[in-house]
């Protein structure tokens, strides 16, 4: 089929883009291990809980949240595999949230979960949401942006992540603790593979969609 | 044989897991150096081994295990080379044990090789080793994964490392610096590279196997 | 066309030289978030950004130029598939310059911005150019180099950069945050991305030039 | 020829190892600038020096030698493309002497060239240049590795630095700073790209070797 190759053969190879974002994903999720704090008064269990605990969870947290962006960015590029220039800047705003991660949780660890930190954290789930969006529209704009649009159908789970963002920062105002809940919430949904890539990765051609 | 390039094309390829692994594992290993203290009271060859001597070795212990996990997981994606989604949040559960190793061996090595650093030291290596065995069990599901189990045969080596854990954590009760002998035992065991895969991989198409 | 692949198939393929190269950028580009400070004194908006903000510009800044270079290094061997030792050397050589971003920001940081921290900056802007401008000598002297060339064309961008820099530099004589404004105009001038290699790769044999 | 295929189906691929070792070296050669210390008591030219200049110097040594290293891997892997067990712990074995380098730059860095230190950066020279010979001897065992003893010839650079080290170590005693220069003399020496590799691997099948 030589009508389907020449968009394919148009443009630049994802592969260097996506072996770029790894790394900086790789580097984002472990250097976070820096930050944490041990305990300086002794060398119990107890004294470990109370130290590097809060950390840990936040850790934790952040840790899933960093698997999920690279989990659903590899499923991004298993359908489209050229990209131009909007896409690599669109790539890049996406890895520049992503990467004050480790300061917005440090920040978010030091105050032991405070107001303005926890709104901060928030603000950082959220900005990477819509950088994600954003990346998405450029990506669709491509050669072979459709097949991707046509694989992630309706994206609910891609609409309703900023909507509860927002509620988290809102009720951050409240409670501190309540403004994590949807973050935590959030990160539980995503926990589901997105199989809505796979499956269409895996249809063969000629085969019909199975809904 | 297209019986058997079926089940090959379907699924994700598992080559940007590896890289991403690749990146973390390489730089868990990297950054436990940043970590060392170096001693600040003089510049001898005695103030650094009393500085700086212990942590050497912890440091050694941990780099001889992040390599044994790199080795192995090398061998593992040697074989499979589809994967789907469990498999990649089952990689993504065994790299965050793994990333917190260099806050683990700071821990054990701040304290001289205390009692409760000592077990949470053990009960990092009992985690990581639990979250490759459930990696194993999510490629064994995948079209390709009977090829992996059929490699690995008993697993002698996999099944026996967990007890050893077991012990060093029960040991560390008794004497700290005992918790570890079964560590540095399941090292030097696993340091003689798993020949398993190598020896299927060399196998070729319609040879028997040696043994 | 054989005549068109045998100088392809000499030299080294640059693929590891690009991996290689991705890996520096990452890490620079994430260990950034590392050195910024955050608030001690309390864990308000306001505080953080009296302690953080002008580490955060400074960053976004930086960050903005790594990503320019990724970018710029990605179109670059788009091109050029094969290297030679001189190739590697004039890579390296601008990594070198690269890795010093993260301390020449950091100093402009924690001095608030102040004379010589500014000049460092510049010259550290400086010396990047040149060392792009040097790996692109050396790429056009390998056996595929013409087709980057003709490619580039007359890079008045890459030409004109180091003006800019230079007026950066003499500027930060009169007020030190005047000596920054040339260098966020470069980067907006390269924000827009390099479309003429990939106008070039996009071109199919055979097609007219379309000026 | 499909006996010359054969060899070079069995075993593994070398690519990963290759990504993996980039990863470290990657790593090493950014994490550096990260340990430099910057002036606590100004913002000037003079400071920047007083603090940051011995620091930077001593970077740029490591950095070249670590560029040597990956520039020297690269090569050592062009030729050979499949890997057992033993080369992968060789490789790794080499990659723990090279993520010492940081640790020892900095003691050197921090003692401001005091001779213990000087003594443990020659030791850890000679450490990385002995783990690289037997790298390259584990290579020669694989089936592809007598291209490789073929390509690398007499290996007069190799056989000659281990001696300059030595030397290097012995001076120490004398002077400090006397023990780094045959170091410097190496790494002038490496500086000139092994030809050696890139020679034989652009010599095309039937010709005969220029000598």
């Amino acid at each position: 089929m030589p009508a389907a190759r020449v968009p394919d053969d148009r443009g630049m190879q994802s592969s260097r883009l996506e072996a770029f974002s790894d790394g900086v994903l790789a580097i984002i999720i472990t250097i976070m291990v820096l930050e944490l704090k041990l305990p300086t008064d002794g060398h119990s269990f107890a004294q470990l809980w109370h130290a590097t605990g809060a950390g840990l969870l936040t850790y934790l947290l952040t840790f899933v949240y960093v698997g999920i962006y690279w989990s659903n960015h590899h499923h991004l590029f298993q359908v489209v595999r050229r990209v131009d220039g909007r896409v690599l800047w669109a790539n890049l705003h996406l890895l520049f949230w992503l990467s004050l991660f480790p300061l917005t949780q440090r920040w978010l660890d030091e105050s032991s979960i405070a107001r303005d930190p926890t709104v901060v954290y928030g603000v950082n789930l959220l900005a990477a949401a819509v950088a994600y969006f954003l990346l998405q529209q450029a990506i669709f704009r491509t050669p072979t942006g459709s097949e991707l649009r046509e694989a992630l159908g309706r994206d609910l789970k891609g609409k309703l992540s900023p909507v509860l963002y927002l509620a988290g920062i809102a009720l951050a105002f409240v409670a501190p603790w309540a403004g994590l809940v949807p973050a935590v919430v959030v990160a539980l949904v995503w926990l589901v593979p997105d199989r809505r890539v796979e499956r269409y990765v895996q249809r063969l051609p000629g085969e019909e969609p199975p809904k």
